[in-house]
């Protein structure tokens, strides 16, 4: 081996700049969901009892079959599943959107990592580095980091809970596509915002994306959770079908989140060519969660059904609890698990880690998430958080009577 | 709601681009280990057999401590893990780490989705769009595919079998340096050569990377199958602390690539900071997986040892039959589970295809990767193939005995 002579590039040297990581990881931020966790862990040794409403993590037991299948996996081996999932899992999922309308072949399918890798592999399959896509603002953070990561601009279209997150006028959504724009993500039923999209407002969205030839990524982890209504999926609109793709994933509606499984479901080729493409590059998805999982997504309706009773019942509380605080607002959310509230401080994101570092009430403190971090236009939702409502309803009648009481010392503190 | 004039911007319309997906979508390629899975099925519906050696995907048994304490779970929830993933888990890898002369905190860890993502989330730490990583081709080609998929351009410094992929001299990586240059990529033991780096091979890249400020992205997926000298990890070289981005994976050393657990490992803080902040984005890791790893990572060595020598055992029979090939080369690797061999054909893609469709040995057939895929300069490994050596010996016996009589058979056919 000729070795380095390596005074010969000393003069190099002082040209290179020094080591430092990406500008993508410099500028990507911590989720605001996600960041306090250290914050939590220092209350929890302190002895302190936590509410946690910050994250979308439900309390809902998981469907006991999905355990009971889990022991009947018999092979010693745990190999790799195929990327485009296994056989009968793909079909699992086949039977699965029968009952909304949707009929797929296995090539429409393709198992993901949780609904957040749903969202990326299907982010850069519609988009390059210094396109666009269009988003509701506020909008689930993961979508924000997920565009760092890839380069992609996101470009808010603001709601607003003053008129239940409507959606604006045509003109509004025209104004901001640009011809880098490849895309418009809907989010149904809505994280943060707990918004359920009306037939209408969808069929906007969708003619709307047609017209400016768009893609519609359709978002529908929380699809059975909706109070008014049935649960559906946008691929039923047959108009759509070349434009959408949907974002799907077992974790909400199963309450079974550490499983990271969802899937990407697509009638447009050209889409599913390049999300398996990509896909194969990390192979594949969790094989013993695959293989458990089939008999409860063949089984969604009878599972989904109690589940939707049960968050409704605490939306109820959740939302009565926050419109008799004083100087708190809300709109009723009609689906997913979240509700946001405008609280009467400066900063929410300072109230939070007040609560969580300063506050107790009989020992207990909450844990919820200031919502900032969800808008991409600077200064809106300072004064917001995203409550989680993932707690039995005596928990969450505590928790709220915690926030109140919290709400109230943060007030009068000095 | 003020409804669309849709007739406003039909003009618009004309100029709009029609949908299409992105250029990263359009441009990366399907895996050459993964995409002949159709006529893979094809095969088998005909009822030919086929011996499988074209996956990285171990036949050797899960320890059978895994699938113990799996069921030994006993949450009714199955909730999202910490982003940093469970303390117990991460203090296995700590464990486990130790061996090697390495002593981690908890924050030098973050578990990942396999080795797969551990390697995209690298690569995104340290490289923007348009900026290029040193790789040594051939390459294990989902790197390849990340970096279609981050906009990264590879750099390939070419080894070659026929001087056992030894790393060229100083000059010729300093020739690849540019200003975008930000980190090289060096996998020990190597997929798909086999290749074992030499600790003064080692030392030579750890040195030129530092002088010139690129980060070591060190995948050790393989790191306990080798058959010279002992396990290691680049890490221990204290030189390269802030350098070193480790790439690892229980998939290989614990035959269970279908449960997706790795992890990156560095000392450089911002590293870590952005690799934790990429990763928050989609969450966690497989729950029952980190739950049921924690007692195999800890007694890794007593696991490995074994399989060590099975790989060895295996390694002598491929490397004796391929050698005894008419026309074929092969370099002997002294580690990981792959060999290389160039064939005598022209296009070794058209001889695995012709393998699979059109031959049988008495009702057998064998599938193999060819790797010209796996270079990225263009032209090269045309007439190469890699064999994953993952069948007990008696079937790589036979593997081996298909193989040579298809290739006997391709040189005959008209």
């Amino acid at each position: 081996m000729a070795l380095l002579q390596y005074n010969h590039f000393v003069s190099y040297h002082f040209f290179m700049p020094r080591l430092q990581i990406s500008r993508r990881g410099q500028s990507v931020i911590a989720s605001p969901i996600r960041k306090f966790l250290p914050l939590l862990q220092a209350a929890q040794k302190r002895g302190v009892e936590v509410y946690k409403l910050n994250t979308g993590d439900p309390d809902i037991a998981v469907p006991p079959l999905f355990f009971k299948t889990l022991k009947q996996y018999n092979s010693p081996n745990l190999p790799y599943a195929p990327t485009p999932g296994f056989p009968s899992h793909v079909n699992a999922w086949i039977q699965y959107y029968k009952q909304f309308g949707v009929r797929l072949e296995p090539n429409n399918i393709i198992p993901t990592v949780g609904c957040a890798e749903a969202i990326l592999l299907a982010l850069m399959a519609v988009a390059d580095d210094g396109d666009e896509i269009l988003v509701f603002e506020p909008l689930y953070v993961s979508y924000k980091s997920f565009s760092v990561m890839i380069g992609v601009k996101l470009v808010p279209i603001p709601l607003s809970a003053e008129n239940n997150f409507a959606l604006p006028s045509m003109n509004v959504l025209q104004a901001k596509v640009t011809a880098k724009t490849k895309a418009i993500v809907v989010i149904n039923p809505d994280n943060p915002t707990g918004k359920l999209w009306s037939d209408e407002e969808l069929s906007h969205v969708v003619r709307f994306a047609k017209i400016n030839n768009l893609f519609v990524v359709a978002d529908e982890t929380y699809r059975e959770i909706r109070f008014v209504g049935k649960a559906s999926c946008l691929l039923a609109d047959s108009e759509s079908h070349n434009n959408t793709i949907v974002i799907d994933s077992v974790s909400k509606r199963f309450s079974m989140p550490g499983a990271r499984v969802g899937c990407v479901v697509s009638y447009n080729e050209e889409v599913m060519g390049a999300v398996l493409k990509f896909a194969q590059a990390r192979l594949s998805v969790g094989t013993l969660e695959q293989f458990a999982l089939d008999s409860l997504i063949k089984q969604s309706k009878k599972i989904t059904a109690p589940i939707r009773k049960e968050y409704q019942a605490r939306r109820d509380i959740v939302y009565s609890a926050l419109s008799a605080m004083p100087g708190v607002t809300c709109s009723k959310p009609d689906g997913a698990f979240y509700i946001i509230a405008k609280l009467p401080v400066e900063s929410a994101e300072e109230f939070v880690k007040w609560l969580i570092r300063d506050f107790t009430y009989k020992n207990h403190s909450v844990m919820v998430s200031p919502i900032a971090d969800f808008y991409i236009t600077p200064g809106r939702g300072k004064d917001e958080i995203r409550i989680a409502y993932v707690l039995k309803i005596p928990l969450l009648k505590k928790a709220m009577e915690v926030l109140s009481k919290g709400l109230e010392a943060y007030g009068h503190r000095k």
